[in-house]
């Protein structure tokens, strides 16, 4: 008899999650060993309270899979849920019993570090009760930062669209005969990926961005200062891509600085603000604790008595469609197949990477890699792609992004406006 | 012998401003009235200080109109510059040779109200000294604030993109099965057109934004809560879209109460919390005074006690060209054209101006009303198109915008990003 399997999303929405599940959805459908596949909804928890859909019977639904290719977020819904680190937790017999009950071969899990920590948990505890189910991450997430694979889905759409905006934001931005600064927020708590694609909206030399500050190098407010009054003798309008995780020496996020702190360090000629012991939290405690970029804007106006904005990019460079990165959702789609092709191989506990076999012409392979090297791991951006200065990234790094942001995606609009699963 | 023409942008920018001056100078190369069409640059500072180009000859570089059309912001730079009352002020003699200098028939300024306020006073003093030059304001706006006229140019495709950002920020927020409350900023400081556009996000009755708060009535803190505290027991994720202009009943803007004045205000169970005499600005003053996203954001967070965040759409409503209306550029360059024709039958004050002959199906013809009527003044939301419980607006407002964001713009990508002028 033949075997079923399940899929779930976890995690944060990418723009190329869902053509993930295409490929896992047709790559199911072309293959022999499987009936039916199943979509779990809202990642594991979905399994634990037997909440799930029939996405075979989704997928003959005429247009169905084409719209679904082009959806961002998760169109089976997400979780943040970790399992348990004891095997002999209940959650775990309950899971087990769930997909012996759907007749269950292959579960994939499409998400990042955490997701991946789900399939290595399942993998283990399924060796070691000998269960004959093989469990497969399909890689996600717009940060980049997961290990053993060249790339991860979703960061090419990410990349696309902060490199389209910050473009056009510069347009916005030069149109004033005026001296001004301006500070664009990128996503990036711990690596600098998203943030060093906005290199790539340079034309030429001397194109915005002027600054591109990573978290992975310690962020120095006085230079950055001294930096942008430089600057501002060769030209009117300084742009700035940062990410919101940068952090001072001391391993502090910049975007924790209270207006008082920050003052008190400027007047105090750029000593640490650190050791004293300021009480300046607002009644609520931190709730109107700005971003990274409200507190530079702040430092800049009051340093450099300057034309100064801060614009958060936010959500849309994880969820913007419209501008997803074709090359991206094709690589997407074909990871997910690829799953598919491991389960039937009765691999289980490995994670689908992609290989790099040349940037020109640009050529990638699917490959695998033992889940244990990349749950709960991350990578971040090579000390040497970014330049000695440590404002800017390296041709290396712009040749590594540029191939992954190429092409476009033809979206159905209806009424003027993109149309979604 | 033939007389030639100037054109310049001022004010804000927007992705249709450019479409507007493309029609201007196709105008003036088919009109046989005109010679040659120049482009002061950064408005009516360029016609000051000589700074011009010659569009006619940059119109014969294969290409570039096209370009031009769906590039976003000014092409010819901005300014924000008020002539003076005072007709003996030398800057209007400065003005007036330059002008003779360049054998100008006719000078084209596209921007919104204090542009126009620029043709307002030009006009006046060519009709007093009998200059025979002729002054024709062209719309510009993405804050669809300009009168006598159905709708202005730039509008249509901020529209589109606000719509278009909201329906993707909605699929971002419903993948968790928690409860959430999002808050979406949207430009618009004194008229909601903006914010109203975003009702076209839905496609069911339902759909997100669940809340549309125009500044066009007074925002009642207690009422929001309840509103919000209401639909929360309906649903889990309730989407909020709101003008960044909304103020209190007494005129305040909500994005200036700092976060000790809204706790207090809380707390004293929502008395005013204006009579005080609050001194809570930190030491740069209101440097990181937030928007009125953010301002909200808080006051759910503590209130509600639930998982809260705001989103400011900035800049990007009006330089997302990628995002262009089609309705909205063709309009754009149509009255640009117009223009050249207006000041052909040597009208001079007035602004080209767009009458909607029915919109079942959508059809516009240009027209023309006196400058007098248009500068400095401002057309905000009717209160018949907000709906009585003032958080959303009604059909009438939908079916009005609905036409103006319809088409989509093909844009040419160069390396995966959008290639502008």
């Amino acid at each position: 008899m033949k075997k079923n399997c399940i899929v779930a999303q976890s995690g944060g929405p990418t723009s190329a999650i869902n053509a993930s599940l295409c490929g896992v959805i047709t790559g199911s459908l072309e293959n022999e060993n499987f009936e039916t596949c199943y979509g779990a909804l809202n990642g594991i928890t979905g399994v634990i309270s037997s909440n799930y859909i029939n996405l075979t019977e989704m997928a003959a639904i005429p247009g169905f899979l084409d719209k679904l290719y082009v959806t961002p977020a998760m169109f089976l819904g997400s979780c943040r849920y970790k399992l348990p680190a004891d095997f002999t937790d209940e959650v775990y017999s309950k899971i087990f019993d769930e997909l012996h009950k759907l007749n269950i071969g292959a579960f994939f899990y499409i998400g990042g570090n955490d997701s991946m920590d789900t399939i290595s948990k399942l993998s283990g505890y399924a060796k070691i009760h000998d269960e004959k189910i093989n469990f497969v991450g399909i890689p996600k997430t717009i940060d980049n930062d997961l290990c053993e694979t060249d790339h991860t889905p979703g960061f090419g759409s990410a990349a696309k669209y902060i490199a389209a905006t910050v473009r056009e934001i510069t347009y916005d931005t030069f149109i004033y005969p005026v001296k001004s600064v301006t500070i664009i927020e990128i996503m990036g708590r711990d690596a600098g990926w998203l943030t060093a694609a906005s290199a790539l909206a340079r034309r030429n030399p001397g194109d915005a961005p002027h600054f591109i500050y990573l978290p992975e190098k310690p962020f120095n407010i006085v230079s950055f200062l001294d930096n942008i009054r430089d600057e501002l003798t060769r030209r009117n309008n300084v742009i700035v891509t940062v990410s919101e995780g940068i952090r001072d020496v001391e391993g502090r996020y910049i975007c924790e600085y209270t207006p008082a702190e920050l003052s008190e360090y400027i007047s105090t000629g750029f000593n640490s603000a650190k050791e004293k012991n300021h009480n300046t939290a607002d009644i609520f405690g931190n709730t109107h604790l700005s971003g990274v970029g409200k507190v530079l804007e702040t430092l800049v106006k009051e340093e450099l008595k300057i034309k100064t904005r801060s614009i958060e990019i936010n959500v849309l460079q994880r969820c913007a469609a419209h501008m997803a990165s074709a090359t991206d959702l094709a690589e997407s789609k074909k990871q997910g197949a690829y799953g598919i092709k491991l389960a039937t191989e009765n691999k289980s506990g490995v994670m689908v990477t992609l290989k790099r076999v040349s940037n020109a012409p640009y050529e990638t392979k699917c490959d695998y890699a033992e889940i244990s090297k990349i749950a709960n791991e991350a990578k971040s951006v090579p000390g040497s792609w970014i330049t000695p200065d440590g404002h800017d990234i390296t041709q290396e790094l712009k040749d590594y992004i540029l191939p992954l942001i190429q092409g476009e995606v033809s979206i159905t609009y209806h009424n003027g406006l993109p149309e979604f699963c």
